[in-house]
């Protein structure tokens, strides 16, 4: 559980850093950011996970996201993975933006080529958690997961496989039904095969059709979203959830589009809502 | 004073734009990024300009200096132009990130071949807050100007040539004394000519000196900072301030480094500095 550190900088009043590691899920060395806000000596944090979406790295939210000024003001740390395996021996899609490098969509492929390397969904629920509890002043037992995109995909299902280790997940314009839409059909076709079966446990709806449930969901969709109507379909989550007659805060947001504008505008509240589910 | 619109994105309840226009000054297209927060029909807003740093475009801080929070909250217009002249007609200086494209220095040259296009002291005091009175609903009697390290230099050099246009002027890690450190010598230089004497207006140092004021000059600079030593020395702006005996605040914050980590964990403290003084 070493990790490389590449780049530390102070940044309201915490540490920005960004890491390496080899990840033994992958194959390759992933890379990942942390802010970790100023703290006590010896106190432990929770964590907020944030995954990201399609063609970003965990650079795109490091830079552009607005996180840092309200996880200092509520003491949580944020956590950045990377959103696919890299590197020269990892197989990819050429000039497909939505398929293979930077397009993990958080699953364990079990196609080939795919299967090697692309465990986004064990490298993100069980290895890169090692790792933070290892390295960083993290209380594992308060976590909480977002994203964006394919990452609100990524925490909505990971979130809703693990409600007991997520107090609370939110996304910003999430793919909600992935079986249903061009990105989700070709990425879990692909990675997956194609017995649709196999890919409800990566869809949200369908999970929570299949009986998943979390009591606590904030989704937040741009109504200008270029995605919305053919890639997001944010009522589909609405109308699972009444089906199942469960509840999820989802908001539309009144002429905003799918990119870090609309993310860095909600993110305070994000956080501030995590937080206080994390200080229960 | 027409200009065309490149990209247009809402964020924090206003309008992140993009925005190009032919320039008379430099005789070339110019960039440049405006955010106009939410406001009432027909109100005019105050206008914050941030000039940005070496190698730097209107692109760096619009993506990462995290102040459209801060500008929404107190209603202020923020203005980011480019930091020289651009295109295959411009001269530049290959291999050298400090001189030539993105590094105009807010002078208006008068050596060769740098004099024809490279006048960015007058496309910022003069032509670009046309095209802003003509597109933006700004009101002009209402300006503060702040800057990062080349753009630093800029905004204390400006504010202090004009006092009775920007009521106040703040600075993140600025270069206070061009005419003393490596960058500087080498731009003022050659953008004018061998003759320091004509150098002197392009310093704030040696405005002051030279009897230059202003009542509301904020200055932030990390200690962890690399260029610290050798090219920003902030306190030569202390010195000439009590040789002078005027005032300002010049801050040192600890293990801060010149990076954007660095001006947005202040930048909203800088906005709500600047608003108080445009709202008086």
């Amino acid at each position: 559980m070493t990790i490389e550190t590449i780049s530390t900088n102070r940044s309201h009043g915490g540490i920005q850093g960004v890491y390496s590691h080899t990840s033994a899920e992958t194959g390759t060395t992933m890379t990942f950011s942390v802010f970790v806000p100023e703290h006590a000596d010896g106190a432990k944090l929770p964590v907020l996970w944030y995954l990201s979406g399609l063609t970003c790295t965990h650079a795109n939210v490091t830079e552009k996201g607005e996180y840092r000024a309200a996880c200092a003001e509520h003491g949580v740390i944020f956590v950045a993975p990377d959103t696919s395996p890299r590197g020269d021996d990892v197989p990819d899609a050429e000039d497909e933006y939505d398929f293979g490098k930077g397009a993990g969509f958080y699953v364990d492929a079990t196609e080939q080529p795919w299967a090697a390397h692309y465990r986004m969904r064990s490298y993100i629920e069980h290895e890169l958690p090692e790792a933070i509890a290892a390295n960083f002043p993290a209380d594992m037992a308060r976590q909480s997961i977002t994203g964006h995109s394919m990452g609100g995909h990524g925490a909505l299902t990971i979130g809703l496989r693990n409600p007991e280790r997520f107090r609370s997940i939110s996304a910003f314009s999430p793919i909600v039904a992935p079986s249903e839409v061009p990105w989700g059909e070709k990425a879990l076709g692909r990675y997956l095969g194609t017995d649709r079966a196999s890919w409800r446990e990566y869809d949200a709806v369908a999970l929570i059709e299949d009986g998943a449930r979390h009591d606590h969901i904030l989704v937040d969709q741009g109504t200008a979203d270029d995605f919305l109507v053919e890639q997001l379909r944010t009522h589909r989550l609405a109308e699972a959830c009444d089906a199942a007659g469960t509840d999820a805060t989802i908001r539309l947001q009144a002429g905003y589009d799918h990119s870090y504008y609309f993310i860095s505008t909600f993110m305070a509240e994000h956080v501030a809502w995590h937080a206080e589910r994390l200080k229960l």
